[in-house]
């Protein structure tokens, strides 16, 4: 799993950052989360495949986080893709954009799908064979929900070597390494599973949380995440505007992460009155070392974290 | 007058180029002609100053010409600006737009105004002291307009010299080098104006005619206009294409120009399908030699033609 940063600036695109936008690529799938103004041109340059593309998330319906939606779609319309494209939002959200590429783009190439989302429950919003994404209610000045990625549990790895060592065709033994079953062969000498199977690797989990006011509940709901995508829209000379306008300081989202024992946190949504981010990461590391902060352009692996 | 290119552009944005939009700059003034995805984030790279912005034109209602819109008139609201801002478009446009607005942006720091364009004749849709913007109705797939910014005649500069000779306070002159008028003195005697003024600059004009099929009857309704920018889709390659899909090649772009006896041509509006826009020049220029091709981060300036 990997973490593109298309966009990690607050409120208008200024020459630093580009407001709210990134794409989780899992396993050759793209899914984006949050849709700022230029998210189609960020994909562009950073050489992402629209084709891959096929759910989006919004966070909550702020203009810098769902401005870019109408252009990506009238382009991926273009793109002749086929196939189906869903957006997850709110019901008021869907409502909107439905009525914008109804307008610009009617007759689409692509089947546009609505999931409605609840702010006020954790939700599963989708499923697939190999991961989930979760809303997680935050708190901002209208309703929003982080996003938690987990990937499932991987299968064990089957020893080939130990197979050809007791002559076990490999095709026979395809299926326990998913049950963690024993093997019995034809005439009836049994195998156990971990002599057959090493571990399976481990299953890595990401979750992006903005924009929101700090939250202390927060650290339960994200536990032992891999990689933590926290707002960090002010350093903490602006703890103050930070609380009135229901976005994070640096230190509250490092806070977050080491409550939440998170294997690496990532700052992000940066206001625009910062020339850099070295405050907000010397704030953060005080509290929580393994803390960087996103750019545009930036791809991060998400590795398990050492347990 | 001076012309910045912030997208010369068609259909979606590429590694090149971005969707149209560009910025006449007259006496201080801004206004804005289409506003394709990433108009704000133009404006502020090429440093124009978002409160200078009071005008907004939009050609039609393909996404390409004026998706930019909402983030634009989202970050003016965050500027505290204040005053009136005008979205000069058809009825439809003006529908959705305001419904976007009244969404994302509610209560506003600047009072939002909606100019409603006839796409079927030319009108007169703003005039200053100074200016006249005119629209000129085009043929593309859905209604479009080009637009015309036609300085208005300036008045003759007052000779110092001659009134310091003659002995005559420069503020009793004022009001005849608007009027042409003569001057008379106290006592009697009788001063042309051409004695005491020399001739007055000429006035300028441009003329924006994006998308559109090649229509010869343009040479016409442009004749004469100091700078023409014609779309130019294509070059000649895809002649087929380019009427087909309601838009002009190079060479028809130029035909035009030499037809209306501009004083300089600039083409724009490019499709990515091409690497660079040294065909587009090539084919034009052989039919109308002053000849450019628009890029983004241009500035044009618009000097009187050689008449």
């Amino acid at each position: 799993m990997e973490i593109n940063i298309l966009g990690c600036g607050s409120a208008t695109p200024s020459l630093r950052h580009l407001p709210a936008c990134q794409v989780v690529e899992h396993r050759g799938q793209l899914m984006m989360v949050d849709c700022g103004e230029g998210a189609q041109l960020s994909m562009r340059r950073k050489g992402l495949n629209f084709g891959r593309l096929n759910h989006i998330f919004l966070s909550h319906l702020h203009g810098d986080h769902c401005l870019g939606l109408p252009g990506l779609l009238s382009t991926m319309d273009l793109q002749d893709r086929g196939g189906t494209i869903t957006v997850h939002t709110f019901a008021d959200g869907a409502g909107m954009f439905r009525k914008i590429m109804d307008f610009f783009c009617r007759e689409r190439t692509y089947d546009l799908q609505f999931n409605i989302l609840d702010p006020r429950s954790p939700q599963i919003v989708l499923e697939t064979d190999s991961l989930t994404v979760e809303t997680l209610p935050l708190k901002h000045r209208v309703p929003a929900v982080g996003f938690i990625f987990r990937e499932k549990p991987k299968p064990r790895h089957l020893r080939g070597d130990m197979a050809r060592f007791l002559q076990i065709p490999v095709s026979r033994l395809k299926g326990i390494k998913e049950d963690g079953e024993d093997y019995i062969t034809p005439d009836g000498r049994l195998f156990t599973n971990e002599q057959l199977t090493t571990p399976a690797d481990p299953s890595v989990s990401y979750a992006y949380c903005s924009d929101t006011l700090y939250m202390p509940s927060l650290a339960e709901a994200v536990k032992g995440v891999d990689v933590l995508y926290h707002e960090a829209t002010y350093a903490d000379d602006c703890a103050d505007k930070a609380r009135a306008r229901f976005h994070s300081t640096a230190s509250q989202a490092a806070t977050v992460a080491r409550d939440a024992g998170v294997g690496r946190l990532v700052l992000g949504h940066f206001s625009k009155a910062y020339r850099n981010e070295e405050m907000h990461l010397a704030q953060a590391r005080a509290i929580f070392p393994n803390t960087i902060a996103a750019d545009e352009g930036m791809t991060i692996p998400v590795l398990p974290a050492a347990k």
